[in-house]
Order: structure tokens, then C-alpha cells, then sequence
């Protein structure tokens, strides 16, 4: 029987379908896991949340068993970066169920994995690498600006208001809070500048800041552009 | 007599005047809607904004039977999208009248699609329609690693900010809206993390995300670029 | 004596004196309208801030005059864009004098038209026309977008939200303040939808809505590295 | 003993190891100088991140010795950029140990200049100044229409609010707060506009400035891709 073109060929019509099912379950299975955080949650509610933990937990482990089958080399497949997020997608459910059940929820932080999967079965991804890895060496060095940006906002900051406002702006690292709240724009309103030193510094920052925060974005979108013609 | 070259060519003096008298009445309409909305408004004020609201109907009711009377097919003309929408902008009035008139609201939103009508003469929504195309693919492999951002950010704030701040970050979904408000810089400043943990995993989404979601733009505006060159 | 060399030119040595001192002139005049705001302001402060305006106002009156005197057609002068804003910004002075003294703040908005006499001494400018011109249509098309995707949020939001919130989301109005300050992603927090179909709204138009408003700066950025190049 | 190639050159391997200690020190005496600002530091915890300035800058003596010993012309050295930067990071804490001790946390700001150091050891940079030297004038230009346009917005909200707001929009200078703090879309929430001529004017104003600000950015990166590809 043709078993590993159904589980590991996209090609095939049945390997899509087996594959499109399997994706499938992992956004019902993220969707249920969101539903389970709701306050008010009704005993018949978690009962049938829980059987679809157990069913969808129960088809990927038959789903990992026949990926480890039809491996070429079993022993890679296990210690491979998608075997190890298979693993890791059904490992909390059954460890769980062993040992206290109160601590599942943080082992099931892990089930986040399984979007790796979803994203396994790309052809455009390939394009967005090669502009990741066109743009890797300018990507650091912003990477580091941003670092140095965000310091030195956060420092200098410190020196004007944290003698007016010792509750919000009382460390260098409150500072940094503040710092990646207003480089991002984000400006949530929970921390801003009231000294008109303050005030200054934090025009000055911005005007600095705020291009260097933009321009990877652009960075990036100009080389999938550059990938997309090639 | 040349009927058809009135309403649907936009090339003749009479075409031209014709549509763009049309296109006015549009936006009237939509003005007017937008007037009826105004909480402390006059009797009188109610009714000129009725009779407004009669004649711009009625014209759109003699412009729909103008265009389905010079269809060449106008079987075809009635399912195809603008006749649709030409329909849909006309049917909630002379419905409401009819039924109950407070449902007539509700209905009324439906003449947003007029909208469409303007976008129909257009000349260089052609070149943006090319560079849609053109990054089609890198768009749903964009919104799709904007969608996980906001699933994994939501998922992470909820670990660190439920238990301290209940009422803004009580289920996933609650976080949901603040990724959706934070990821996207808006930033209202209604739920923020104020743990350690919550913060400092929120430096970091934004430091990762934030690119993200400002890619889709930059790749369209160069698409858009390059439509123009071609 | 060649005094049209003097105002006009600005490649000869005392050309370029003669115009940097206006323009110094003018950044006075602006920041000394500034400080006049001030609230608590001495009696001294506003004679020496009156002094300011009175000598910048004669010389801008000389300056008026001698580019008057040497222009090659006088009525052309007078009447061309420059000339035009050249006597706006001496006019009110003499006219406030005249008349009442309160109305002159009003009219001494127009003193913000000297900051184009700054603009016309750049070359650089000209590579930031043809980037404007190159992109007009596609800036004509992405406005409109702009302004339908902000009535489309407003008339959204009014359904979710004018029922719970009638102080803030009372009018399609009042929802375009909300809808213009959401999709800048400015986000000042005065308004925000509580309902949950008007979050779940928020977070389409937002995914949608903000690409759009990000194009343009993209496609004037990408067509000004273009009139750069040629 | 080849001294000059371990200090200077970061070619060789004893030279990379030199270099990279001294980075990775750097970065130690920003973290601790971040750590002494908390609030609540303990009496031990003190002494420690003391123990550790008086370690730093002793190497960073010993280090600033070396290169003035093995520089090509000493007194270029010592005026050179690195080296001010290299005495002004280590000058402040034997200034202080004399005098006052509150007084150092003043001068330790100037600690921060070591971060350009860290910016030596790249080959990348190479490209962003390339870059940055392409794109000079454009962003004069548009450093200069920012300015202008945040002068504009803060005149004008000037007008609209200062009558109604008078603790938030008192003068001018208090608006181009709001204005900065606006145009860049941060939007604290600590002053936003109430008034309908003041709304109808920040609608306007941000869907003009905004574009203004984000193209510095757009234009570095196509700058920044241009430099990358040649």
C-alpha cells in the first residue's frame, strides 16, 4: 500500500486531502483551546471541549506514528525540526493526564507548535527566506539600532522624569517601557513625558527613532519585491 | 434615439454629464445618510432629509430601469455585479415603506454599495488591480503570519495578565483585541500589561510583529510602482 | 547699481546673503509668534515681542518693495503666487493697526505663508515635484479609498456602538472622528468600541483599511528613489 | 611583541577575542548602570555593581592606554573620533571619585557613547551610510517639511482649542506636544482635540502629515536596497 505518498506527498489528491484534514483540525483544535480560557464556562461546555482535545490529540498521535512509519530514516524524523514540534503537539495532553491537571494549561502553551505545520505547506514561504536572507546582515545592524535607540531613549528619559514621576518612570527599566511604547507608536497613555525637558527630548527621539523603527519593514518588502521578480 | 450611449458610454459629452450627475447624487445620499444619524434633529430637518432621500431614489429607480431597458443581455445585466448592486441600493427604501419603518436603519446600510459605483469609472484602478494580482500570494501568506502573530500574542499576554488584570485579559478572545489594537499601533491605552512578564513579552511581539504587519503596504505600494512602469 | 542681482539671485555672493538674512528673518518672526502665545507673559515680554514684529514687518515691507521695483513685469509680479503671499505677510500688520487690535491673531495666521518664501530656495524640491506628478492619479485613487474606507467604519461603527456608547459614538459623526483616529493608528483612546461586534469590526477594518492609508508614502518614497536616479 | 595587531587589527584571532571581550564589557556596564537606577536596591547589591564600574573602566583604562601606545600618531589618536569617545567613557567616574559623588550620574550619560564603539566592529554600516549619503537632501527636505508641518498643525490647533483647553493647548508650544505626539501617531491620549473645528482640522492635517513622515523611512530602505545591490 502507497501509505507514505498519502502522508508525506501534497501532490497526490488523497495526500491533499489527509493533509488539508490535518490542517484543519489543528485550527479547530487552536480555536477550542481559545474557547477553554473563557471565564463562565459551563460543565457540558468543558466536557465537550475536553472530547475534542482528546479526538484531535488522538488523530495526531496516529497521524505521528504513521510519519515516523514512513520515514526514510526513522531516527532523523524524531530528532528533525517538524518531528520535534509533532511530538511536542501531543506530548502535553498525555503527560497531563499522568500527573497533575492543573498544570496542563502551561504545557499546552506548546500547542502553539502545530502552526508551524500549517505554515509547512507554503510554496510563496520559499520567497520570503531568500528575501530574509537577502536582507539578514541590514536586519541586524537595525536590529541593533533599534536596541540602541530604545537604550538611550529609556536613559534619557530617566534623567528628566524620574524625579516628577518616580511611579512610571522610577528605573532605567520602566523607562524601556515606556521607550518601546512610544518608538512603536503604539502611545498607549499609561506613560508619557509632563517635563518640558521630557517633552523635548522625547520630539527629538521620535524624529530619530521613529524612521529607524520603519525601515526594515520596508527593507523586507523591497526585497520580496526583488524575489518575486527573479 | 441614442439611449445606450448616454447611460453606459462615458466617452460622450452626454455620457459624461449623464454619470457624473449620478456620481453626485452618490455622494449626497451618503451625505444626507450620515445627517439622519445626528441625535437632536428637528422635524423639519427630518423631512427635507426624507424628501432628499424620495428623489434620490426615485432617480436611481429611473437610471436602474434606463440601464436594464439598453443592457445588451439584461438577464445578464440584473445578476451581474453592479446590476446587483444598482438593485440593492434602490430595493430598501420602497421595502421599509411597505413593512415596519423603524427596520428601514438596518437596511439602509445596504446603500453603502453605491460606493462601488463611483469606483466603476475609474481609469487607473486597472494598475492597482495589476499589482493586487501581482503579490496575491505574498498577501495571503502575509495576512496568514499576521493572523498566527495575533493568535501567539494573545495566546502569551493571556498567560501573563489573566490572573492580575481579570476584566481586560480574562479569555483569549479579551486578548485578541488587544493584540489587534497593539500590533496595529493603535494603541487606544483601554487594557496594556502591567506585570514584568506581560511587558517584556509585549517588547517583543511588537519588535517582531510590527514589521509584519507593515510589509503588506510596502509590497503593494512597489507592485504599484511597477504596474506604472510597465 | 545692480540691486535685481542682490534680491533675485541667489548664486551671487550678497544674493545669497541678502535672502538667508530674510530667511533667518522669517524663523524669528515665526518663533516670536509662538512665544506671544504663552499665557503668562510680562508686560516687558510683549513690547519687545511687539518691537520684533514691528522691525521684521518694515524690513519684510522693503523686501516687498525692492522685489517689486526689479521684477522684469511689475503686474505679473504682484500677482504671482510669491507676491502674492510676499504681501500677505505684511498686510495684516498694517491693516491691525488700522482697525481693531484683537482681530490681528486671526489674520496673523496668514504669516505662516512666509514659510514658503523658505520652500523657494531649494533645488531638491524640483526631484519631489516630479515624484508628485509621477504618482498623482494613484494618489487621486488612494484618497478616495481612503475616504471611503473612513465612511464605511464610521457607518459600521454606528450600528455597533451608537446604542451603548450615545456620548461618544452619537452621530456617524462623531464615528468619523473615531474611524480617522483609528485607522492613522494615532489611537488617543477618548473613543473605543466595547460591544463585541464593534471590536470584532474594528479588527477587520484595521486589517484592511490600514494597508491602504500606509501606500501612499510608499509609492511617493518609491517614486522620489525613481527621480533620484534619472 | 605584536601588540598593535591584538589591539587594532580584527582580523587575527587574538585580535577578534580582544575586540569581542571588550564589546561584551560594554554591554556588562550598560546593564549595571540600568540596574543601579532601580529604586529599592539593596546595601550588598550596591556594592557589587560598584565592584563592577571600578573592574570596567580599569580595563577600559588599560585598553585606552594601549591604543594611545600603539596608534600611528599619538596625537591624532587622542582627538581622534574613538578616541574622545574611548577618555570620555571612562574621564567621568575618576572626575566623580574626586569630587561629589551624586554629581556622577550626571556624567555617566555620557557612558553611552561606548555604544559607538560597538558600531565600529561592522561591515554592513558601510551600506547605511552609502545610503544615508544618497538620500541627504531628500531628507533635509523632508526633515524640514516635517518641521513646518508640525509648526502649521500646532499654529492652527491653536486656534480651535486653546479657548476650551486652556491646561492642554494653552500656547503654541504646548500644542506642538500634541502635534509631535500626534503626527508621529503615537497618541498618548493626554491631549486630543474636543472641539468640531478642532476635529475637522486634526482629520485633515494627519491625512496630509502622516504620509510626510512615513517617507523618510520608505526612501532609506529603497536607498538602503539600492546600496545592498550595487
Amino acid at each position: 500500500m502507497n501509505l507514505k505518498a498519502v502522508v508525506e506527498d501534497t501532490d497526490t489528491r488523497t495526500g491533499r486531502i489527509f493533509n488539508l484534514a490535518i490542517q484543519a483540525l489543528i485550527v479547530l483544535s487552536l480555536v477550542s483551546f481559545c474557547i477553554e480560557t473563557l471565564p463562565a464556562l459551563s460543565s457540558i461546555s468543558r466536557k465537550i471541549l475536553y472530547v475534542i482535545e482528546a479526538v484531535t490529540v488522538a488523530i495526531f498521535t496516529v497521524e505521528y506514528a504513521l510519519r515516523f512509519y514512513v520515514a526514510d530514516s526513522r531516527i532523523r524524523f524524531v530528532f528533525s525540526f517538524y518531528g520535534l514540534i509533532d511530538l511536542f503537539a501531543i506530548l502535553p495532553f498525555y503527560i497531563s493526564t499522568g500527573v497533575d491537571l492543573r498544570s496542563i494549561r502551561v504545557f499546552r502553551m506548546l500547542r502553539l507548535f502545530r502552526i508551524f505545520k500549517l505554515l509547512r505547506y507554503g510554496k510563496a514561504i520559499q520567497r520570503f527566506r531568500d528575501a530574509f536572507i537577502d536582507i539578514k546582515e541590514e536586519l541586524v545592524v537595525l536590529f541593533t539600532a533599534t536596541a540602541l535607540a530604545i537604550y538611550v531613549a529609556s536613559v534619557g528619559i530617566y534623567y528628566f522624569e524620574s524625579a516628577v514621576q518616580p511611579d512610571k518612570f522610577g528605573s532605567v527599566f520602566h523607562c524601556m517601557w515606556w521607550a518601546i511604547v512610544t518608538l512603536t507608536t503604539v502611545g498607549y497613555g499609561d506613560a508619557f513625558p509632563i517635563t518640558l525637558g521630557g517633552r523635548l527630548f522625547t520630539g527629538l527621539i521620535l524624529v530619530v527613532g521613529l524612521g529607524l523603527i520603519a525601515v526594515p519593514s520596508g527593507l523586507f518588502a523591497s526585497a520580496l519585491a526583488k524575489a518575486d521578480r527573479d
